[in-house]
């Protein structure tokens, strides 16, 4: 053996002994505790979708940074897995670990995972969070998840939607009929019981729409979002809202990976999802406020109305009618809307003295 | 340079690497990452008061289960440390690591203290919420107790809070004239200006107080606190809130033991309080909900008031008048305002078109 191969030889197995002890250190001073879980999350968002996806970010920051690393989620938007609503089902079979999505996205597969982002006439998001974390609805939710294999958490609320832009006044019921609007999912049911068209229409082609009367009305989100659509130049008048006082994303989780953690990263990912849902509505609340002063700085004469006391009585006449069917066939969805309306009651005696009686004195001014 | 030697030097080059590697899982495995930290936390509150107390004891659970037991947070109560305004002074001085309180207890001490709760006529819970984390409210909370040691986070929010409890009916601003009404604080000065005599009394004395008539009016929190109270059973008017539109208390963090913690540490600590905060509020409103319809249930007869538009011009003004006074004094002070006035006018256009028309539209039916 010469020198150089001896020295070779001593380097190799000084390598060796420092590697060995290196592991030992691990192996004693933290053998689950250095384990680095990596988990895949699938949002139905684009890449660097504004707010939406912002919230799966700073979820995932959190984690890593709470855990020194060993929790490392990576987000995979609707570009990479090419399914933006196949996320329930990637999340479910195992193919991806968490998602990012919205519940009544999944009403024609699970019909009562409609009840979990927003509903019609119902809870604002304050009030919303309340019926989650202390009248039943968590528990509710897993009932509707569980057998899915799966685990739902609020996600993020975008705050109260805006009822949409319109290119006429709606100033009856019968103004509806006919009317043809971009408006999917429980609400577009609502309009069309009402003899409007709702029709669905990808975000792309929107502004078009609009533009070229396709369609008469649409609605999107609000402000926070709204403003880069543009839609305040093409239409006069801005409704408020009433089909979704507080649309709550959703975070999924595969049952069979939470169950894989250990309690500490659990209890880490739990909070992490949780504050990342009131972050996100923070920060809505916040780009809503910013973005409507922007609008209205640009275009002073979009006219925020109120639908009237007439066609609100229809829609809710509507809306209730339409529950009450899914009621009578689903034992749990009766219950859930039980739930709901009775938690809102209550709730909201209290946001009436509050919230509304406060805003009102301070409008008056 | 050999064949050998080069591969030599990339030898050792994978030994340093090695060994970096290593430390760094040493470091990050074993040394630091098993060290327990035992903060020591005082309270303003009793032990076990309601909602406050469920805020520290639920940051305290989460920062102990997220860190595995390596961060644990013991909480002293006001009967243990006996200096329930003491708290900004015990931990300035390291007495204590933390605290939880509410900002405004501080103002005799340093008066831009003042305008991190809440402040008359300004901002709801999640419109504060926004300016703290995206309108510039965190860096200037930074800028107001950083000279002073501390760190200072939002706390939890007891939503706004009710105007009070009155033997009488308010119809002008004379009837403030004389009127002895237990409002401590910033409240309690405008009050003052329009010819009232606020006064404070002890929580254990207020019932007394009012059922006995040493005061003819009281302000506490709302339904999530009043109800225990019983002040529902002997006055009959509880008019709606404008002092205190979105109370939000506070954790401190002396700088030293927030600069020994590790990295990991400090975000799970911040994430917890953080989350903890957001809790509270949600907590708060379904208590409030909870214990207004227990209320009007058992005293269906108690009156929701608004104080009449008068008074309310009146009070604004008073406020006014005694803002602008501190910020002659004060040039932190008057760009705070500045902050907080600038922020309301963006923020409230948009709870307007949301928050205010959908609760006025759901209420008039």
């Amino acid at each position: 053996m010469s020198l150089i191969q001896h020295s070779l030889k001593r380097v190799f197995k000084n390598v060796a002994v420092t590697a060995a002890a290196c592991f030992a250190l691990v192996a004693t001073g933290a053998t689950a505790a250095d384990k680095v879980y990596r988990l895949k999350l699938a949002e139905t968002w684009g890449p660097n979708f504004p707010v939406f996806g912002d919230a799966t970010k700073n979820m995932a920051a959190m984690a890593e940074k709470m855990s020194n690393g060993r929790l490392q989620i990576r987000i995979d938007s609707a570009n990479k897995h090419k399914a933006p609503l196949g996320v329930f089902d990637m999340v479910k079979s195992g193919q991806y670990d968490m998602g990012h999505s919205g519940s009544y996205y999944w009403k024609g597969k699970v019909p009562n995972t409609l009840y979990f982002t927003s509903m019609p006439f119902g809870m604002t998001p304050a009030e919303q969070y309340a019926w989650f974390y202390h009248g039943g609805g968590m528990e509710l939710m897993e009932q509707v998840y569980s057998p899915h294999n799966l685990m739902s958490f609020p996600g993020g609320n975008t705050d109260i939607q805006m009822g949409g832009w319109f290119q006429k006044e709606i100033n009856s019921v019968e103004d509806l009929k006919g009317l043809k609007m971009r408006i999917p999912g429980f609400a577009g049911e609502i309009l069309a019981e009402l003899g409007a068209k709702p029709t669905n229409i990808a975000p792309g082609e929107l502004y078009t729409s609009l533009e070229r009367r396709t369609i008469d009305a649409l609605e999107w989100v609000g402000p926070s979002l709204d403003l880069r659509m543009g839609f305040h130049k093409i239409a006069p008048y801005y409704y408020t809202g009433w089909h979704e006082p507080g649309s709550e994303l959703q975070f999924l989780v595969n049952k069979r990976t939470w169950n894989k953690l250990p309690e500490d990263l659990q209890e880490i990912l739990r909070v992490a999802m949780r504050t990342a849902a009131y972050d996100m509505y923070t920060q809505a609340t916040h780009e809503s406020g910013k973005n409507w002063v922007s609008m209205k700085t640009e275009y002073p004469d979009v006219q925020v109305k109120d639908f009237p006391p007439s066609v609100m009585a229809a829609l809710q006449e509507a809306n209730d009618r339409l529950l009450a069917k899914h009621a009578e066939k689903d034992a749990l969805a009766k219950e859930i809307q039980k739930s709901q309306s009775d938690y809102l009651q209550q709730v909201r005696s209290w946001t009436d003295i509050s919230h509304r009686a406060y805003l009102n004195s301070q409008a008056k001014k």
